[in-house]
């Protein structure tokens, strides 16, 4: 769209805002219907923490494959230490050693004994482990002076994973620990759910790329290393192509990179150069555009050709807080993961009042201070350096007017404690 | 030590288990003394979230750096609105238009006006921004039909960060908006502690490498892996050279490669093959060797030329247990973070009872059922399938003999909602 066009748009639409806002409900409802897991991909082992598996995973092996010393001590016949007390050693012949992966290769026959270290193979003949502190060992000549039953101190073959076990299930975000599992049971390679891939798309002649030192008329771009973080956290793989013009064709182009998910940061709404929304109607699907909720209410939904788009307002909390309610919820859902927020939660009293007007959702920053909830009394949308300043925020809803002093209230934390 | 040396062990030295163990408090108490964070390296940007903040960060420019409309309407001078109303409509000249980064370069003078977007530098001679719906527009003329104070609707010049404003202290871990706003001041590099290099060094004849199908005596290694991701969970990098045989110069030469952290898997007892605490003591600093906890007593920890050196079992279970407990703790101080657990915490009541040993920490893994804490019936610490059951796990202190049912615990979460 030139400015022709703009020229004939009529003012009232052009600046006076929305026709008719969308309830947060209605979006979240229309996303969690057209959003689903990505297909799978394989991934090496040394990749898999963190990503979510694709699909049950069964053992093909028993682990360990074979009977084990779980004590070092001697691999004996349970019947020869029958009756052994410290006053009634008795002897055995030490015929051999077994090592973790240097198994005995000969057979122990009665009043045998092999010298065994915990995770060495049980040699054949013997049916226990007589615990070190059990016998006095000499080279060749050893007396037990305790008593150990059929199976005492032996790990059994498929003790940890009998073969045919599932070992863990389709949708599990893998942890350090399952890693080893799967280790365990020779995987190499782990069927996970694809990443998806988030195009970003930053518009705005007024922005300098990320990096750069804002001046005169123009500022650095914030909104793009920002997003690509949080596509990060969410699972999601981001890729940028830096800083577009704003001019529907180069937008447009953006927009179709290959990608799973396109997020548009700036001219999403209403005005002069405000191009996605009409370029997402006219070459996809404007699904929704305006809704009821403060900051991002100039925030649209749509598709475009396979892709779901995210029309982000530029104001840099209004972006933040747009993606965190629609694009993260999306991100994380279609690469396997829980929709939930990703922040920790905490209930606690507000300190003051907080007001909100009926008929909207509010995104509120707030501290936690003495165990209290302040609300940051904070301006537009545009002080991104309120976000940081916060501890994090608490959602009020569409119905409430706001609440008193000491109303418990629960707040969305944006600490992290893992590494993004 | 080859095998001659160890025929020359006293037996039960060599079987009979740690002459004293020390506590898991002196051990935390001696990390804590010698655990200092790392120095600092710059990296992009686009690297920063997650990284740890070396140093306060000030904003050298204010932002914005202009004075800047925060609503689309006409950039105006207030006092040519005073009086204005529906009913008394007063009249602007528009003598041209303010974009984003396209700002008007003349004087709005008395009785005129400008167009301006969001964004918009304030044009010189204007002081307020009369809103889209406060006025009547059509090409060069304009009827305001509101009135605005000055200052109305302009976001000044260093509202959100002013300079010489500190925008973020040392130590934070930074955010995806903290990265948003080290980008709006400019910074291309940020000054970030330096992630702890963590050498893994796994042994163990019987060890096929991670990704190799366990085949007869042979089992394949799930330490290696599972403590590379535990690793870069907690900020660390971790490197590997793979299985290195059991061989007292290849175990010496692997933990003297370029590190921070040195862990070593395996042979971290008192046993025949355990060669690791002999090489610390005799090269380096054997600090402690046997921890009073279960699992993970023949843990072991000192120090080798410069490196801090974590001597953990082979056990997996036992591994992670004391990962966790003590060289996690290590590596998330080194790198800048909080030594605490990064476990997600509950509180919950017991289902059934638990015993432990008094004078040891006990580590069990649980799973929360219906709201209740379930002890997970599980034998040694060889079986790593246990933890990927588990839920979490409960520490029961040394001086505790156990709980009966209904007592509430606190349960360390293994999940993690964050993308390692």
């Amino acid at each position: 769209m030139g400015m022709a066009e703009w020229e004939h748009t009529p003012w009232d639409v052009r600046m006076k805002g929305f026709a008719r806002r969308s309830t947060v409900e209605e979006v979240l409802a229309w996303l969690d219907t057209v959003v689903r897991p990505l297909d799978q991909e394989t991934v090496p082992l040394d990749f898999a923490a963190g990503r979510v598996l694709g699909q049950d995973v069964a053992s093909l092996v028993d682990v360990p494959g074979f009977d084990r010393a779980m004590m070092d001590g001697l691999a004996v016949r349970s019947a020869d230490t029958l009756g052994a007390t410290v006053y009634n050693r008795l002897p055995l012949e030490v015929v051999g050693e077994a090592l973790p992966g240097r198994p005995f290769s000969g057979h122990v026959g009665p009043g045998q004994a092999v010298r065994i270290m915990t995770g060495a193979p049980l040699p054949v003949g013997a049916d226990a482990v007589l615990p070190a502190e059990l016998a006095d060992i000499h080279s060749g000549q050893a007396w037990a002076h305790g008593e150990v039953p059929p199976g005492k101190h032996v790990g059994r073959k498929g003790e940890d994973i009998a073969a045919g076990t599932v070992v863990l299930r389709a949708g599990r975000v893998l942890r350090p620990q399952d890693v080893g599992v799967l280790a365990s049971i020779g995987l190499g390679h782990v069927p996970v759910i694809r990443q998806p891939r988030v195009q970003i798309v930053i518009t705005g002649d007024e922005l300098l790329p990320a990096g750069a030192v804002p001046q005169g008329f123009r500022i650095a771009d914030s909104n793009g290393p920002m997003l690509a973080a949080l596509v990060r956290r969410d699972g999601g793989v981001p890729h940028s192509a830096g800083i577009i013009p704003d001019q529907p064709q180069a937008i447009l182009d953006a927009m179709r990179s290959p990608a799973d998910v396109v997020l548009v940061s700036g001219g999403s709404s209403v005005g002069q150069e405000d191009h996605a929304p009409l370029l997402l109607k006219r070459h996809g699907e404007l699904v929704f555009h305006g809704i009821a909720m403060r900051p991002s209410s100039p925030t649209g939904l749509g598709r475009l050709e396979g892709r779901l788009v995210f029309l982000l307002p530029g104001n840099p909390v209004s972006c933040l807080c747009a993606y965190d309610v629609f694009a993260g919820r999306a991100i994380r859902a279609m690469g396997g993961r829980s929709k939930d927020w990703p922040y920790r939660r905490l209930r606690a009293p507000l300190a003051r009042k907080i007001s909100s007007a009926v008929g909207r959702l509010d995104y509120l920053r707030v501290r936690v201070v003495d165990g209290q909830v302040e609300p940051l009394a904070v301006g537009g949308a545009s002080l991104l350096s309120s976000t940081t300043r916060a501890d994090g925020f608490v959602l009020v809803p569409p119905d409430s007017e706001g609440a008193p002093p000491g109303t418990e209230v629960e707040v969305f934390l944006y600490d992290c404690p893992w590494r993004l």
